[in-house]
């Protein structure tokens, strides 16, 4: 009851524009996120092409204007999602409400500082609502497991790391004691990130040791490494074996933003308001 | 009884045709198959060698007749294949029949378009039938498994390629900013390319941080997205653990091409016909 | 009883810094222990930095007696915490009190041994605390499965390390001899290395096989050898998946320095001391 | 009974050699060996380092006539082995026969091919007993347990690696066709190659995309081959987990030279001979 008259609270084309920009039942809803999901793809790229010299000369004025267009654009959207919201606030501090600013914010920024707009491939985080809008329930159910698999991992994840961090540190002072800046590794610093470069079987090769004990501690770091290195596999695996594997509903809550409602969901149950 | 009066439509000699071609139970459909095998390898193995410079001059000649004959007796058998096949249409635009036209193509492609002639390779793929024509249904079922495994896993991996693909986007820009066109980061896809070959752990080292700043965010998404880049292991791990290891048939349904018969199946599961 | 005596047996004040430096209890422990990760943390960077040439040339002399205080600190702390634990011998030669001795006796060192005060940064050891310091039972428990996990597959990794140094030996012996040192494989040696870093995936490529036979057992060392080198991840996965997730308790036995004590243990399981 | 008399068949002397050689219950046997694998570790070491340029100018005459100690010695420890089986030529069939026998070949071919001897490091393989030999059955068991789990995965991974082979060689024809031999994808062999070290995830950097479209499909190469080479983890993952983890004897039988019994086993499963 209480939530029905917070919904017809909005005047009626307020609550029409609220309708199409959020929700993506009505064929108008549809067209407007399906628009919108084109549009960034497209910023993004332009954002992208104009770095490339060749096409920056030919086409820069073009690109700098179309740039402009697109990001008025998302600001005026980004001012409807605001005035048309039930609680403004808790959009404005939702994780894609933050994300939407940030989208359209480079652009004024790079007036100020050169350089900056090249920060608007932030754009392509608005792209993972794209299973959402376009009804995928399989997909976001997957990417709820997915998350809840990470989210469960955490601990495991950040003590892993903490002692791959102390043996990157140690191992590369270790290697800066052994080849010296006469070999490439210049500083303690330079030498971490050559461990790190190798712990992760990266190994571009721009750092590599050239004395024999330091290409024997190197294969001690590989090898051993690689043994250790196996384990956020196997973390992820065993919290993933864990996670239900459930489609979810594509709905978001109008009023406190949640979204990983069940399919047969009426009521938020966060908030519980109606869906 | 509908089934056997289809069979019995083929006169005498194309059913004889039909048998060696598309079944390996008598000698001679055994022999014709293993035959086909050879040749495909044979075919493959000269567009490779003819790519070598040095073959090239001493044997282009030979070689490029060569291609000429396996492609002639390969259209051949495609053209055998359509006329003894039961339904032609189902033959031609299943994924079999589509690789054995795409198997005879390049080379017709190579009188117009100089070089198309190395496409010819896409006949390896004629080689995945070669644990079902060998009758090893060990290995057929193997593959089933890993088929229904990565089939299972699609949803969870294309979120994965989604979330990776919006990070190497916006890191690659990140790093163009930090490095700039003087340390190699000419352009963000180029720099988009380069995260990708850092997340991935391939790390030519053609392209390679040399700031302080970008060797520190390098970093980051090296040891970052070794725990992320976890994830794929993961997800095909937990779907491997669930698909059923059971050997299955060898047959394939002469009607509508369906090939997972279990081993004790005399009937197609999909559209009824004697297998 | 017995227990009560030997903790009332030490003298007021000394039974107060003790807990201070061991417990993290009351307010004055807590603040002790923050205060000392604050300080391993500083004195770790002021090692890295202090390698980089142009802060050393700068900060140099800085950094030195930054180094010195820090030593002098460590060795105050080090020496109290022998004076004021229940049985001096089982810290002394607990792995933390090896460690805490590790992280002071580079700097003495570095008076007779130019370079050794790189070593120091073997302190980062002493940051595994921090969890417990910090009293994060999640992370106590998450570092206890992981521990589990690699305890637990201690012995396949064994063999499984065996195995890949016989298969690295074997296979730069034969590179050896197929590429020899004109191609960059000066001794077997050298040649083992190599294999080491293509079989773990690292490829730094400052050698790689220049002949044909050279890339053709690369690629066969590489394939079969990625089929290989996923076992560490199978073997840890399964272990991870058998190890148990229940936090545990950040308490210390004061007696036997033993670590993982359920939340609700009130005497240590290994020596029945009160905790 | 049968058994009996075939052992008591042995006059004196050569039965207690063969308990010497065989077995490693008495003090004798156990420091047979020992010292065994003390040699096997020197003469390969003598190998490895008579390969350095530098060592070899000095020691070459010295580590020469090592070698030949050594295999003179194994000779006569090979012959040994074959004098006092039961079963001669079980022993010569069996694997470790013939690693024995390749053991000591190289250095007689030496003579005849000068090089050759760089293979006598396949005496590592003779290393593999070394958990058996030592009587340590923990270790034994666990490479039991690997070798199960990589028996059982065999089908897969034969069916994964006709389609990494499948994969690699339609993936290098396109990049020979896109980059072409000035951008060093000099033949299709080599960008096989190329695509082999791309995929695996070594990424040398000796060979690299240059044109945009190379970069682009390599991408591509790299971020679906990433998704599909997880699978040799998945599939060793769920085998390891399948495969029994129980510590076995470390007993060979003495007729057949099976070697998995259980530790309570009085019997040789395969052959029924007393153990």
């Amino acid at each position: 009851m209480e939530n029905k008259q917070k919904h017809s609270g909005l005047t009626g084309w307020r609550k029409k524009l609220h309708d199409i920009i959020f929700e993506a039942e009505t064929p108008l809803g549809k067209t407007f996120d399906v628009t919108l999901l084109v549009l960034i793809v497209l910023s993004v790229f332009a954002v992208l092409i104009d770095s490339v010299p060749g096409i920056h000369q030919k086409y820069g004025d073009l690109l700098f204007m179309a740039e402009w267009i697109f990001t008025i654009l998302f600001s005026i959207e980004y001012l409807l999602r605001i005035y048309t919201t039930f609680r403004p606030k808790k959009y404005i501090f939702s994780f894609y409400g933050i994300i939407d600013l940030l989208a359209i914010l480079p652009t004024y920024l790079s007036l100020v500082l050169i350089g900056s707009q090249y920060l608007l491939v932030i754009r392509m985080l608005r792209l993972l609502r794209v299973f959402r809008v376009l009804k995928l329930a399989r997909y976001v159910g997957a990417s709820h497991v997915l998350a809840i698999a990470m989210k469960n991992s955490r601990h495991k994840i950040v003590v892993f790391l903490e002692v791959v961090v102390t043996m990157v540190v140690i191992m590369g002072s270790l290697m800066y004691l052994i080849e010296g800046p006469e070999n490439g590794f210049k500083s303690i610093p330079l030498s971490i990130y050559w461990a790190i470069v190798t712990l992760t079987t990266v190994g571009y090769g721009d750092i590599a040791p050239q004395t024999f004990l330091g290409q024997l501690l190197a294969s001690v770091i590989m090898i051993t490494g690689y043994a250790i290195i196996a384990v956020p596999t196997g973390i992820i695996s065993v919290e993933m074996a864990k996670a239900k594997d459930t489609p979810v509903s594509t709905q978001i809550c109008p009023d406190c933003h949640y979204d990983y409602h069940d399919q047969d969901a009426v009521y938020c149950k966060k908030c519980g308001s109606k869906l």
